[in-house]
């Protein structure tokens, strides 16, 4: 008999393969003194070496499997196995109270994990949680001679089982071989779900006990489009479950011959379906995807992976691969896009009680002119080499915008003294993640080139609710005619003032919302690359015109749900999304 | 020759008095080992039972003059003397590492505070961090055998001069001798800037220097109205001064004999000044202010001030002195609004990353009816002593709204069943002060029995910048036209449905505010007490018609300034707001 788990359908797709369980060992230990201190400190000494090879070792597997961001996770753990204080730390265990080392690891590293526990729900501090978590592990595994789980040891194709996958699991993973991913917890916002998303591996996550029910080798099948896991599936199963994944591959190849189509409605109306990139492997994926554009280049990653700001050439560099790749077509380069979850080592910020409605963003770099100097002059030398937008996040009030295009302006003068050629055809607009602006929609409208919508934060603030947050993410609703109102303001506001509007939030990518925004007029919908070709693909089958009614019905209605069903009722392809 | 120091004028009025600086002992200690590990253990006890006698006192005091929140301040350091883990870990390092008590204070309060400290602007975690720090004063002062500085020892009027005053501080001032405050530091929106309006002490916060610069028992005039400090006045600024001061308590006066009126402008439009209480001293300065109602009845005040949640016998006869006390005055009761920055020991609510954006106020009732339940019942068996409302805190979708009103009927259907009298003219509505809920005024209108806008909240979502912080206070603006909008956008849409609208934010009793507020139509205003006959004479000023134009024109403007500009040319008496 198979058996069925649900959870959350957390990235698309489906897979059939064998289970392959990473639980944990068991490290448990005993408080114990020693007579031996100097041996217990010797031990010390060997584990924390032998840990930091160990890691080193992954950090670059993981740098070259999965890129820099992966290689910083495993970084944040070597730092804390060369800081001296921990080290010290647990050495006062040892000689002060006579713990043997492995008693000592535990007392200081819960101590540790202790403050960071109670940190529910802050990401950073919850990260440093972890690392710690994973770093007491490794101390112990070694001291107690204990092998940890080893997902590089993974040599054929399975799917991976665990109770949670930590960002050093994920680090360790061979692509090659991981089909797919069924985990006990986990949300749809996590960031191992996200990855899962972006490297298009069917996942299904919080099976709240998926480890418990499945053993090393099952069958598994892993629907990751309804949310279902199917153990030891039966004949019939297999075969359904077949059938699906071939209908869903080619679902994928049917998109695909769209990929070098233009989005045009059935009644001849043109969208700009744009990617959101942040690193050159995005760009790769976007141009593979058909992107007709970048709606949004996330500046941040060349900020991300070094000690030190970088310089004007560098930035210059970088840009210029993402301007000159897509050579005519559109680049919205979004200037740096720091704070409330986002954090650089070098530009020191703040803990803030509310990150969110704190110091990020462009007021950052109105208070920080010396990192948007450089960063809009490299932009500007970039421009000609291809079409550049630039944009900047979190704008609240026309004083910020006047003041950023200001500063914008006065480099471009000191460029054009200086002998450098700047190209007089870029856009400079702004997004609009803020309530107060949507309100002033049509004032801003005169003194922008263009708005792009950043749904996520703009409906994180229309209802004041943190999506990151477990317990209030229900009220982040992409469908309540809240957001729709207030989307319709800005495009009605931009449109009268003859500017376009893009939107580079998830909901630009979410298939309900597609009908709505094309009813509503959004001129660009710029999304990750996965979704591209299945936006498109959704936008070619659609008249604006006969979508009026349900535009206007959706402004009418009183709750997200009840949108949700005017839209399946109108577009019955989306029933099942 | 006198001196002009400038700050933030945190605390209207104008005190003339001697300085009384309080300032910190020097209590700076060297890393020193023992020999005498006994002797030292022991004196650590003598410190701890010695600094908790001192609290003890301190406490009594506290609640005597300042009520139970003040003395609550002083548990929180109680509660730390009396935490076991807090006197094992400085033993620890008294007899592990031989430190003396004093270093071992030290190393161990150094270790919490660095935690604390590594949360700027997180106000829950600094509370506590400037508990461990008074904490840690305490119990080195005792060590160390030097007076900690005594605010009781104040017998004389006097101004006090400090560079931060703690809660612990304020806990022990003495409200007969204080004339004034002023501080190096601190903002409009401290702990005790909010305190010292309260209780309208002058008060001239962030100085920078004034510490450095006025000597103990230098004669200061505090100019809280405009922010000034003048040390070592002359004749003639004293002149100057004492008139200004007269002014000052003419002006007081003359609003005095608006106590018993109505509040109706020149065009005979009634609008309703209402405060905003939470204990029953507030209660009291709402009469003496000629309140005509209770606009926001903050019920926390119940449970902050014991250790178990009230249950409904006690909540019943805690509301039962606000409605009957009012009479046919309406009181407005807010249910339980925590979450945020409000917690309460009994109810334990998670850690998050944006607590402005998370579990809080109706999310928090909803989730937990066991709290919200008897509440409304206690509630509801008040109504027949007066005129009670009732409105829910943070309601973001009408799903919300729907669910606590049905929670509401219910309970009322029970105690109906049960022969208890329950009046049946209690209005049922909700806070407004999530930016969603203001797109859908329309639709939510014709739910409720009124909105009251909570301007702070709103306002902080609005521009997504949490006052509270510094970095990005500059965004909070009351005369934002975006600020404008919304409120009339609610205001038009309830009057459309005959409904009421309010406002029990800090703009409510803000003057630039209010002619603006007249003219849109809001019918309720709610404020601190202090403020009601001011807002009262200025109503009485004004013709609602005539603000039209002004109006008119403040919703077409760009910026918060320019309305600021257009009040004042309009209202030539606000000019010096």
């Amino acid at each position: 008999m198979s058996l069925l788990l649900n959870g959350l359908a957390a990235s698309n797709g489906i897979a059939i393969a064998p289970a392959y369980l990473l639980v944990g060992s068991d490290l448990s230990i005993q408080k114990q003194h020693t007579n031996d201190k100097d041996h217990e400190v010797s031990r010390l000494h060997d584990s924390f070496a032998f840990s930091r090879q160990e890691l080193r070792v992954i950090r670059d597997h993981a740098y070259q499997r999965l890129g820099q961001r992966a290689a910083t996770v495993v970084d944040t753990q070597l730092a804390m196995l060369n800081d001296p204080a921990l080290l010290a730390a647990i050495m006062d265990q040892i000689k002060g109270a006579g713990f043997t080392a492995e008693w000592a690891v535990k007392v200081v590293t819960d101590r540790y994990l202790n403050i960071f526990e109670h940190q529910n729900d802050n990401d950073y501090l919850q990260a440093r949680g972890t690392a710690m978590r994973d770093v007491a592990k490794r101390l112990l595994s070694h001291l107690l001679a204990i092998d940890l789980p080893d997902p590089q040891q993974l040599d054929h194709r399975a799917i991976i089982v665990a109770k949670n996958v930590t960002p050093t699991d994920t680090a360790q993973f061979s692509r090659r071989y991981v089909a797919g991913l069924v985990t006990d917890g986990g949300g749809r916002t996590s960031h191992f779900t996200i990855m899962s998303r972006t490297l298009s591996l069917p996942a299904v996550v919080a099976t709240k006990d998926a480890t418990a029910k499945i053993n090393n080798g099952d069958l598994l099948i892993v629907d990751g489009i309804h949310g279902k896991v199917i153990v030891r599936p039966s004949e019939e199963e297999l075969e359904h479950y077949r059938l699906l994944a071939g209908q869903f591959a080619r679902e994928q190849e049917a998109w695909g011959a769209l990929r070098d189509q233009q989005t045009i409605s059935t009644d001849g109306r043109h969208f700009e379906v744009a990617a959101n990139v942040g690193t050159l492997a995005d760009l790769e994926d976007a141009r593979k995807n058909g992107a007709e554009g970048i709606g949004l280049l996330r500046t941040e990653f060349l900020y991300m992976n070094q000690a030190a700001l970088p310089d004007e050439a560098q930035q210059f560099t970088a840009y210029k691969q993402f301007v000159s790749t897509m050579n005519e077509q559109r680049v919205v380069a979004r200037t740096l896009d720091i704070g409330g979850d986002k954090r650089l080592g070098m530009v020191p910020l703040p803990q803030e009680a509310n990150p969110y409605l704190g110091f990020r963003a462009i007021r950052v770099g109105l208070a920080k002119p010396e990192i948007l100097r450089p960063q809009l002059r490299a932009l500007l030398r970039v421009s000609v080499y291809g079409r550049l937008a630039i944009m900047f996040p979190m704008v609240a009030t026309i004083e910020e915008f006047r003041q950023a295009r200001a500063i914008l302006d006065e480099e471009k003068d000191k460029l054009v003294a200086a002998g450098v050629a700047v190209a007089d055809n870029v856009e400079v607009g702004m997004m609009l993640e803020i309530p107060a602006v949507a309100m002033m929609a049509d004032l801003f409208a005169p003194e922008v080139d263009f708005f792009s919508i950043g749904s996520n934060d703009l409906i994180q603030y229309l209802f004041a609710a943190d999506r990151g947050n477990a317990r209030v993410a229900y009220l982040y609703q992409e469908l309540h005619p809240a957001v729709l109102r207030t989307v319709k303001r800005v495009i009605d506001a931009a449109h009268a003032e003859g500017k376009w509007v893009g939107m580079c939030g998830e909901m630009a990518g979410s298939p309900l919302a597609t009908p709505l925004l094309m009813g509503m007029g959004l001129d660009e919908f710029s999304m990750r690359s996965s979704q591209i070709l299945r936006i498109r693909a959704l936008i070619k089958k659609l008249n604006t015109r006969h979508l009026q009614p349900l535009v206007h019905r959706a402004l009418a209605a009183k709750t997200a749900p009840e949108v949700t069903e005017l839209v399946k009722e109108f577009i019955p392809e989306l029933k099942d999304e």
